[in-house]
């Protein structure tokens, strides 16, 4: 059996979970405010998972949707689950800028500039708090 | 005021549409199977949608993954909503296929062969029957 990245490690610094699924940031260096939210099971496709999970999954990207939009304010958010490479459910929830390196492309494809741009000071800790806001009335 | 390409036009050939959103097949070069689920009002953000508007969005996003299923039997599913060109939600549903041009880089990524896989005959005929199926006790 093929490992899994994300059956073996959390996939960065966990912001938020319960007993399905993640949030977790990411650190990835060009975005340092990608978020991924991960469903902790083996699953590849989000059809393969009960109506209900596939809604609880959502609220999650939605929340984190949400709450990086209050912390770090884009011009725009790109939401994608692709699994070509990890086919183990996982959503991107990018928050993108007018000058960060590849917009208005998308983050795999041409790069048209060189820096990240840069977080709000405590991203974490302010992503936490707005996280729990979002869904505490709702696991 | 910018125009919108998805206010404009209907962004494809109609699979299934209600009164709030639109499948369409999206003639798309290298990916002859990509489909998009379209939101008919100009909204920019799945957050910017009420909750049942989410929902309702994504219920039509996975039937029209179920529906690829069914009807190309793909390798992998890639679900995308990013809107930096056109900040009107709509989502991609790619099916993906390990000798497609940019599998497993995502469909905007480095290009690594030439052709698309092709579509079976009568791939609207039966999206469209898939479609209805699905989301005929759903509306």
């Amino acid at each position: 059996m093929t490992r899994c990245v994300f059956c073996e490690e959390a996939g960065g610094e966990i912001l938020w979970e319960d007993d399905y699924c993640r949030v977790v940031w990411a650190y990835e260096h060009d975005y340092p405010g990608l978020c991924r939210v991960i469903w902790d099971r083996h699953v590849g496709e989000m059809t393969a998972l009960e109506p209900a999970e596939r809604s609880h999954v959502m609220k999650v990207v939605f929340a984190t949707e949400q709450a990086l939009i209050s912390v770090v304010a884009p011009d725009k958010v790109n939401l994608a689950s692709l699994g070509n490479q990890v086919p183990h459910v996982h959503w991107h929830v990018i928050p993108r800028f007018r000058d960060d390196p590849h917009f208005p492309n998308s983050i795999w494809g041409q790069k048209l500039r060189q820096d990240g741009h840069p977080l709000p000071a405590d991203f974490a800790l302010h992503m936490r708090r707005a996280l729990d806001e979002a869904l505490k009335s709702r696991r």
